[in-house]
């Protein structure tokens, strides 16, 4: 059978990245397409590449008819998809891929994005939406949140070993290396080609990042006391792919035996041989997430290195991952694709 | 039912390339893949973004059993291919993805390679291999040859044309832009990172590059007459795409309504609206070629500007596309992959 | 001695790129800085590249005392530029480098940009800026008007030839790719380094790219009847550089002679050796222009590829040559400056 | 007056940095310029972007009347240069740009290159080149070993730091980012444009980087007893730069203020305002490192961020500033060129 998907917010790179997913999808069939300010245009135009498919022309979301559709992604910008979901239909699935119902504590949403939040019910329902870690609650949820891009490949490094123990809680480093494509496609000055190309610079430096919200509340409830890492990001110029080398204290073996157990069923995580360390080019357009360890000359220190597409498995492809999970549908269905190298 | 595929040189890009597509095949089953060099070797190895696959060794090609191969991928180097094929099975379908088997001349193949043939007879046997114009041949063809990723962008801007009649024969200008994976993984100083980058330039000028040997014998066959045209490709910093700027003499209109009419039922591929022109970002990783047609200020004079992905549509999408037709499969299986943006 | 410079348009890309030559230049020194939406802030803030350097705090225009200044660079947006200078002191020399004032006619320039131009008078007074070609009337002028810098590279490729009557003037095709600073720093999805880096694709196509105007006019003048050309530019995923390939009718050797014979004094135009073609690589960040002719496999055809760096040569650096001359100093004061390369 | 310049090793990248900067320089003259495979070959065939100087032939370096120079730069590949120095004659200033003579210490330098040293004589003898630190010592130095670029991106982080007092000397964090020039022209498959270009990855990690000996070796010198750091590098796919991530354990504020006190009057040192850090980008082509600090969310923690182009003041500007130093020279001399950008 095949469920009728409603994208809202079409016009950025994660409503792109979900219609190419989708595409290949043997179950879904996309229904409906919105984006407000280019509605009346056919997707062909916005983004030439998917115009091969057959793709309904984009309206605004309040001229979509949602009770023939089966699940909505909101890939809205931040702050609209809290004023924009609650008016969707209460009993319609829903995995938003904005930052707005990623954090459960208004007070910490309130600190980390500086406005209280729109819709505290509606983030009271929220699951946090990073798979492999929340994969039951996902299954019963009518009601995903996505996560960050960065978020998500630190906790991937991190979980299984602040869950096991294995490493001190307060000697947490992540310096992270992002490409562009996660900044998504707004008009800004160090966005420009000629501003970016063959340049790189730390951003949102000495703890100001808002996926620190992210690390913050995830690992203190898995630790159960308070955990705060130190988290630079880098823009570095590539389209995509996030590369976290996250500098610990434990035993580097421990380390990378507590992940490759963690890990040894799922689809998409693939940790590498003892030592050796994953590339961003070797995940490009794909759901996989590569993960290394090494232990350093200094003993008791190691660094696991995770590499991720942001636009794949740090945003669209999760969000298609756990809608399959909440459809009922096989959790890989359409997100198989190899990485595309060179 | 699936068909079992061996690929011989499965460490370079267009292996690696055929290996990612025929991994999402319903009907192929990659049952042998050689590397001479790197015999012994796990593909994870020699590629990590193949990481996740369950993957044969790397053998040498005298180590495959044949028997059980229904379609052999050769993606070997040049002057290789023409040595290693003789002494396959003479009973096995091929498809060649090397230069070797393009030209069904000897004395055309000697001019343009500089040596001569060291396999006359299979060159004769051989079927130039692109699709769209030699689709029923290909169905019926043991042995199949690629044709160059540059003269296959060249050709789908006019083929059609010159079969129509629509375009001057002797006022053909081919400005090609060629990205740098078309050259292989060879060791060359002008294709370092730190060389290439950022700039770019012309190569093979004056009506030197050997694709001009697939222009000549395949133009000159469907005019009946001889035809020479123009040709200077340049190599950009970019990874992948090829995008070929035709300067020919008719009426703009006419010639874009021959293309689009030609292509019509076309799979793969896309002409744009008059005077729109494509772009090699919209058809990266994908198995599409898109033309775009426009008029110059100049009356009678017109412009066709026509991009694909050199490794996909250029070479081993091109090469599958062949298979799945010899192999009584629907042409597009596998090849539906929608390209990845940004 | 030391002479006064003023720059109106300091926070754009030519503005950065003058203050970049001046600061090496031996008899120059930067009196004053116009920025109207960055008045009040420092370079090394809009610019921290110049961080090192001793500058003037951006001002507003009218902030400026024009009586010290003994040359000024307008480095503003086009259309602002014909409604300031007609404001400044009427005998101060000046250095334009936006579009207003490259095309002498009225008409012309009202057919290229679509309004009427609102400097008539000054329009008139303009000397076109193409060192080489204009020498002695830009020693003698008050007020030099910058060239595109894709109309610039043209010219370098043709001017000698047209002079010397040795290619047909009604063939005459020139196949240009731009890196992306030429288009400035403003704000536009299709610069951004997400859309652009990795793709490519022809731009302006048909004979409506604004630089015509500048080669309608100046090679119809020189041949002393209309002259038109095709142009096709196409943007690269690079941040410097123009590659011009023209395809002309006329004997190679004779073309290369006329080249070559035409720049032997000249200091920043090489003409490579017969059959050799530049690369942009080769003049990155410097006031040089590399041309390379060969001959085509057809007889009585050539290609003239020419290259230059579009923010120096094509841009600043040739506004300072200019400015040396106008001000009795060296020609290349301040740009001898080697590419820099990797 | 000018010196008489040779340079050893013209061929690769650290030779034509030599020659772009000599070229504007007021008191140097190149005199002799050896590579040995390409000996008879001139500058403008290797490399064609400084055609325009007039410099003598490639020769081998035998062929060099080493009487007439007054001071040598050696860039040739590690191992070579310790076999090559010990037959120049033994009064001739030289300025080595390789690994060779950077550790003191017979055993250390066994230990990080894995060979016992060839010339342990003249490593005594040899200065350590980190101009800003040894300066004194270089004014009376015959013979001066260049620094690695990236022990000098790290050193200029935390030499006043250590020296002062004022961070933990167990808990530093070196998580450093380069461009691909710095691996030299060599030919490997992983510095191929198509593998690097679009991706990036983590290399010599867990403490394998030779530059480790350097930082051993000063770092320790410094503090009077062992210092270990941990570095981990990273491959970014850009031409020219180094951006040192460095996590230390201080107040923040503090060891801003004594950054920006050491380099007050360093003319090629730049500290930024408090909370603000560098970008690769603005560096670019020029002799400055650009250096920031902010601090952590968690108290007593602080990101130094160090920032500087590895082909100039990483290495042929590093050694033109020490060599300007041994002549007796302004030290800045030919150093001043502002930094390319965009």
């Amino acid at each position: 059978m095949s469920f009728n998907i409603a994208i809202l917010g079409a016009s950025g790179y994660t409503g792109a990245e979900l219609i190419r997913l989708i595409a290949g999808h043997p179950d879904m069939n996309i229904a409906a397409l919105a984006a407000e300010r280019k509605a009346g245009m056919e997707m062909a135009q916005v983004f030439p590449h998917l115009r091969h498919l057959d793709l309904p022309t984009l309206v605004k979301i309040d001229q979509i008819d949602f009770s023939t559709i089966d699940l909505t992604f909101c890939a809205l910008p931040h702050v609209t998809s809290q004023q924009v979901i609650p008016n969707l239909p209460a009993d319609m699935k829903i995995v938003d891929l904005s930052a707005d119902f990623r954090l459960r504590d208004p007070a910490a949403y309130e600190k980390w994005y500086g406005k209280p939040h729109d819709a505290v019910e509606l983030q009271k329902e929220a699951v946090y939406g990073l798979t492999e870690f929340y994969r039951d609650d996902i299954k019963a949820a009518r009601f995903v949140a996505g996560t960050g891009c960065n978020a998500a490949t630190g906790q991937y490094a991190l979980v299984p070993l602040i869950k096991a123990g294995v490493i001190d809680l307060d000697e947490i480093v992540i310096d992270l290396k992002a490409a562009v494509s996660g900044a998504g496609r707004s008009l800004k000055e160090n966005l420009l080609h000629a501003e970016l190309s063959e340049g790189y610079h730390a951003y949102a430096v000495g703890g100001t990042h808002r996926h620190l919200g992210e690390f913050d509340q995830e690992f203190s409830a898995l630790a159960g006391r308070p955990v705060q890492v130190q988290f630079t990001p880098h823009l570095i110029p590539a389209n995509r792919g996030i590369l976290a080398t996250v500098y610990v204290r434990g035993e580097a073996e421990e380390i990378h035996k507590t992940l490759a157990q963690a890990y040894e069923n799922e689809a998409f995580l693939e940790v590498l041989p003892f030592g050796e360390v994953p590339s961003t080019r070797h995940i490009r357009g794909s759901n996989f997430c590569h993960i290394g360890v090494v232990g350093d000359r200094i003993a008791g220190r190691a660094m696991v290195v995770a590499v991720l597409d942001n636009l794949t498995k740090g945003s669209s492809g999760q969000a298609l991952q756990n809608a399959n999970l909440m459809l009922g549908l096989p959790e890989d269905a359409g997100l198989m694709l190899a990485p595309v190298f060179p």
